[in-house]
């Protein structure tokens, strides 16, 4: 065991703990189990990184130009920029997750998130150094694993960058599934089935037009996650703790961010202006929203689906794969997970909405203090969605199979509707009624009422006629 | 009194009614007080007399196509079109909203909205021709007055045209406040104040650098609003029933878009596929995330200077403009009215934000039936910040105070953070625990502890020292 | 026109006006068109009247204690106590509604409300003696209308009375709608039909146990509806700004809120620590959530049978009502629009939760400045339900049809778990299977597996043993 | 490594896994990373105890009845049921935990849950019974671990048990908080301070005043939280998949309920009409809506005491403990981070509230498919607010101190509202306007304005006139 000490006292840890009092703190304040976000975790590394690197250069730069003069601040040795380089790579690689104590979801800020990970870097660095954890003399976690850098800008950096990470991964799956979607779009090409509005049989459509939809939708939802970097590329690293950059050289300003988008080799820029940077989180809430779009459209999708295969429909208009036993009681029941597993997730990424924007709004002067639980929330929507659309491509779009419906279409009332150019509304409705009252056909209603000519309603109710978008008085002319 | 019949049976409506049985029926349906937006009805005005224009250009086309020949279909008189002209501009002017006795929230995808429409303008068409209202036979809300039209086009096509045109306000408040709070940063440039962070003093600040945090979180709302109409520019006018165009003709749907953007003013255009226009509302969800992405900010801001300007701040930092007596028992009192007026909205913003995704995710195969609902809540939502930003230019950012605060900077503790660069993050906090100890200035204590130099302190004190963002080395060589 | 002064300057005002200067700075401070609720304004009247009541009442004893001395306070003359109970009881009978020009929403915890009430009571009694409107040095809207009271206690006790007024309505609606949905239950009392468990054709059930679990959930909310009261009957009336009672006569406090009990018929109760009762807004936030349960089940029931009626079902299980014509295109078609009115109505109430709840937890110290917006969204959401209830009584369970399903259920393979006790869940299977593979029915299957005897499946499969709840080994030891 | 199978084919999984093919699959259908709540798993093992104990209980009985005649069921061998009751005992105490391999976010219902519990509970027994794991001849998955229980019967009986033992826990948690807040109540008892109305000074107050509206909300809280157990208390154990009981014994039925509230100790009772109690999850947002009336109060109670406590107020009016080093850049920046926590903490449970609603009301039919993530939801807010209460009590109430104001009172205008009595409303504006203006306090604004007795003024100003609750006439008649 060993002990460190802060301005409340003393405290008893493992000797081998990389953390340190801090992280202990935080953890007896906040009790909450939720692990803080790995991707996040790593981006914190990686921003670290970034101030290193820009510290060394800021030194060799100091160097050169002050070559024979005494320096005006004191450097750190190089031996202690290198270990301290190193100690950030790996957590950027994801090493020493566990010896990161403090949850998700927390009070300060993100002061305990950048204090744990200052105390990780400088004990890894020290013990690269030949020294024990817990030696701060030599390797300090305000000192030289914090310099020039605070909580309110190395961890919202953080968070937009493990952010654009994740949408990265987002932007492939919807992609990924929405090609699926689209060839199931080819492949259905022009099999007819009833439209159905407000659950009701409409005029008929064909089952390429539905993955249609579906396909746009998607293609939607891949532009705008693709666009969503654009709305948190601008970080506040080197603002310093409330975006006026005091206390941080300028040299570190201008080169930090630089050297973070080399890092990453992400679009990453410094904000115009760092105290609104620091201080507004609208960009979050405008992202958070985009993936709210696309959650609403995979909860119609997948509710579409489901009704489509479902036990209650008419006949089996689709049939989606079966992918586990449906009850533990029931012998032979095949339940559609996978849609009810999307609109589970779907609807906490809803949910999270709700507590993103919220907290958003209280943000107070030159800072949100809910930073660490908006962020959780954003982290934790985009790997929900990633899930989402991940199990949809292979445990449902692969294996969908969509049945020709070749009956019924002409005995649907509605179908009616594509009479009207040549009878008007009132004799169409005319023709419906009788098909709904003694179940005829269009065609069998039509002999009886005799409304249009024959040859007339042959032609019309040709597949192609009714697939066609819209009719020109061409098409019509011979049977007028 | 006169009669009206539908398959339901008939009723009676007073006999000068401009509304019609369908409007009736769905009164009696609707239990429901809140009124149908203006801005909508006037949008089904304009949509409606695109359809007619088109109509008539049709109908002119085909006379000179066919100019010998028999036409295969039948057009209506000219007098009957003229007449449906007028009372659909009529509408679009606002005229007849008495007469719209559909509530806001209603069953039905828009069946009565349109339908209501549709009985108004036969009606005022009829009286136009010298007849009676209800006298259907000459000119009826099915077959001329909805000719080539379905709801399912043309009440979310008005939605579009109808958002559109408030969004345009809403810009135009938007910025009008925005130019405001620009000024008030103009005026306040370089006025030192104390910076806050999670409510504890922290690096000092300056006031304009609060308010260009401001001045930006509006700018992007702009930006963020302007980009809006992009997202709902593609209309599905002409698609029909479902988006496939069946029973419309080709010429009416190559043209009627065009039309309604000559009318509108407005970068309406045709939807790519139609099926997904009609089906996904998708772009509504992210068009009301952005709307609440400004009312995050809105929240933040009025926040803040409310409990800048309060009772409980130190020493009042702003004044606000005082607008109404603050209370009927306690004389003297003036309350912030205008930040909790706008608290109170952007609150009903994020509500309507819930029911705007949780029922666009419920569309159903080719349409969604909660259009209206949704519709009603968006434009309430851009109504709600027109009138937040109205009123917060007017009655608070035009009358708002800076009260220069000249003293306190230097017995803030924070202010320590300025000299971690010389001496070290753990030296700085010997000073600051010292200042808040004791209540000293951070020159007194720096006499006491000896950490730095008393003229390296007095030029880093300097208020161009702590305004200026970041330090160069060579800023601090002669003290160093 | 007349004049009015406040300290902020002059207005002039219609001289017919009842309202004054306080309530016309409010419309201009408040850009909202929301209209106020009628219930809430009606209930300021009881709870005005009540106050003058027991004012009056207090002058007497004062007047039988101090008979010879003289009175240490001035009380107001008897013609002026009788004008302004005259007025309060007019307004607590909805009139004068069109002079109250504050809307729904607004800043200020209601002072804008209390005003308005006051001028108009001011003026109404002014003019009951005699006097002209804003002639207040006889009737002052301070003064006399607003005497011993404050906004904070008027406005939240009158708010309380009109939720249980409304609550009082909804219940009797809750309770008219079940009934409906008992003799619907009674009707189809054993008839079977398929049991639905994810959307997938479960093990049979009947309509009755369908239509009781609706009975039953529309009975814990008739009993949670009526449980609302007991949850806001403490008032605050009395104590004053902040809950102290400060500047009101003891007298007062003590009978006040016995007079309103009178007056409303209601059992309303002064709060034990009216601090706790003016700043503590939980119990909205309770009242309101148990309205949300009650639209939960709203949701799902009409859910159901939306879906059973649906054009998408097999067979038509269930037929609902027309109500309208469902389509300006489609001829003969006929909508859900009661189950979507229904649907539209209860996401209103789930969205004004969100918004009550954000707002109840924003109260600070002595008060909560957004119980108007609050108030309005309670108030709202009480009607909607009382709509939806309304509604769907008239217009949908009233004319509901079941429809005897009387094949099919022996061809569902989820029929085969009542065969799990003899022959176990594995040879059960079996069964399942090769029904579903083959379409056989459960005898037919069986037939060629052999895993059960012919007559002791013909007895598990009689309706009266499939309806059963549970078996006992008394059943089926006959043919074991 | 083994193999195991279903309808879809052959798994291969560790040799010594206890859980099986089902959970595999489920695990490759839902890649969700959330552990399934602990106390729900624990629960888990409770009610397959109890099952498993009213099985040898009905075998036991059939024994006793047929005792020379051939039982008509065969029932399992007695050591089997041992080893049944002794792996859902382990499971009970948390053993295995790690072999529940399915995730929180899922589709199906609980199928999964129950299949994965119901493999672990097999294959621990068979070790019990000297076999290995997968050797299901001997003890079944379905057949034996899974006899007379659905899944929609055991996942929810099960829920319901994990919340009372969770509530339980909140329901202390509240009260030892709401202890230390009486504490605190009874310490600053007539200790003055300064009301606030919307953030401005209002009447005068006590600590003990705000303490003790904490300690009413608290109280009823406690008594709300008290209360939810009887919401939940029905299960629907016995029910079968759709409560209908198809399969189960009606023995069975009739006792597993009891031995389940033997083993549990909760008053868990079994539902009157098990189809309802399995369809409708009313309950589960009457429960959670009562458990965001406490967040809300916590998140009132906190707002307020980091406001007070902060570096904005005025003179620090508390001073709450410090916890942690508030900044990693600010030297002895110390931060609200307990109350940041609160309110992180208590958004998340506003959030799951809307999850909740949203899922409770997609119930279909005789089942909603959305259990899972409701209850997980339902069970990490109960979690999250026993947290809340928990720190809050430890690291805030404990060492708040309450900081005596004795001056400042006299000079705030609002204290003029004690004169009204004496000089109405008008003339205390007065005394108000001037001690604002020229900032006198009240006595000095009274030498200026002669409009009360010097004496009476004293007398009304001592400290036990402005806490009393109001005033008689006795009071004052002597300075009259």
């Amino acid at each position: 065991m060993r002990k460190e000490s802060d301005f409340l006292g003393e405290l008893t840890l493992p000797s081998d703990a990389l953390y340190g009092i801090h992280s202990l703190r935080a953890q007896e304040n906040f009790p909450n189990q939720k692990p803080f976000q790995l991707e996040w975790f790593k981006a914190m590394g990686k921003v670290k990184l970034a101030c290193y690197r820009t510290y060394a250069r800021f030194k060799e730069a100091a160097g050169e130009k002050y070559q024979q003069q005494k320096l005006p601040i004191t450097f750190f040795d190089s031996s202690i920029i290198n270990a301290l380089e190193e100690a950030a790579f790996e957590i950027a690689q994801g090493d020493y997750y566990k010896q990161f104590i403090v949850p998700a979801v927390q009070g300060g800020a993100g002061t305990s998130v950048n204090m744990n990970i200052n105390e990780i870097i400088s004990n890894v660095a020290l013990m690269k150094l030949g020294c024990k954890p817990g030696d701060y003399q030599k390797v300090d976690p305000f000192e030289h694993a914090n310099v020039f850098q605070s909580t309110n800008d190395t961890v919202p950096t953080a968070l937009k960058v493990a952010t654009m990470v994740m949408l990265d991964q987002l932007e492939e799956n919807i992609n990924a599934h929405r090609n699926q979607v689209e060839k199931l779009e080819r492949e259905c090409r022009d099999v007819l089935r009833h439209g159905f509005t407000q659950m009701q049989k409409a005029v008929p459509s064909t089952y390429d037009k539905l993955f249609s939809s579906y396909n746009n939708a998607l293609s939607r939802d891949w532009w705008r996650v693709s666009k969503c970097a654009e709305r948190i590329k601008e970080v506040n690293l080197g603002g310093g703790a409330t975006g006026t950059g005091l206390s941080i050289p300028r040299f570190f300003i201008m080169h930090v961010v630089n050297e973070l988008q080399v890092i990453t080799g992400l679009p990453v820029t410094r904000g115009e202006n760092l105290s609104d940077t620091t201080s507004n989180l609208d960009s979050y809430v405008e992202v958070h929203a985009t993936l709210k779009a696309h959650a609403v459209n995979l909860e119609k999708m997948v509710n579409d689906l489901r009704l489509l295969a479902s036990d209650l429909s008419a006949t089996s208009h689709l049939e989606i794969p079966q992918r586990q036993v449906g009850s533990s009681i029931m012998p032979g029941k095949i339940n559609p997970v996978i849609p009810e597993f999307v609109i589970s997730s779907v609807h906490k990424v809803y949910a999270n909405d709700v507590l993103i924007s919220n907290l958003c709004g209280q943000g107070c002067l030159e800072l949100n203090a809910y930073l660490p639980v908006i962020g959780d929330a954003l982290l934790e929507s985009i790997q929900l969605l990633i899930d989402a659309n991940a199990t949809l491509l292979s445990n449902l779009m692969k294996g969908l199979e969509v049945i020709s419906m070749d009956d019924g279409i002409y005995d649907n009332p509605a179908i009616s509707t594509a009479l009207i150019p040549y009878i008007g509304y009132h004799q169409s409705t005319s023709i419906a009624k009788l098909m709904k009252k003694e179940g005829l056909s269009i065609f069998e209603a039509n002999k009886k009422l005799k409304l249009i000519k024959d040859e007339a309603l042959q032609e019309l109710m040709k597949p192609e006629s009714l697939k066609r978008q819209g009719y020109s008085l061409n098409d019509i002319v011979n049977f007028s």
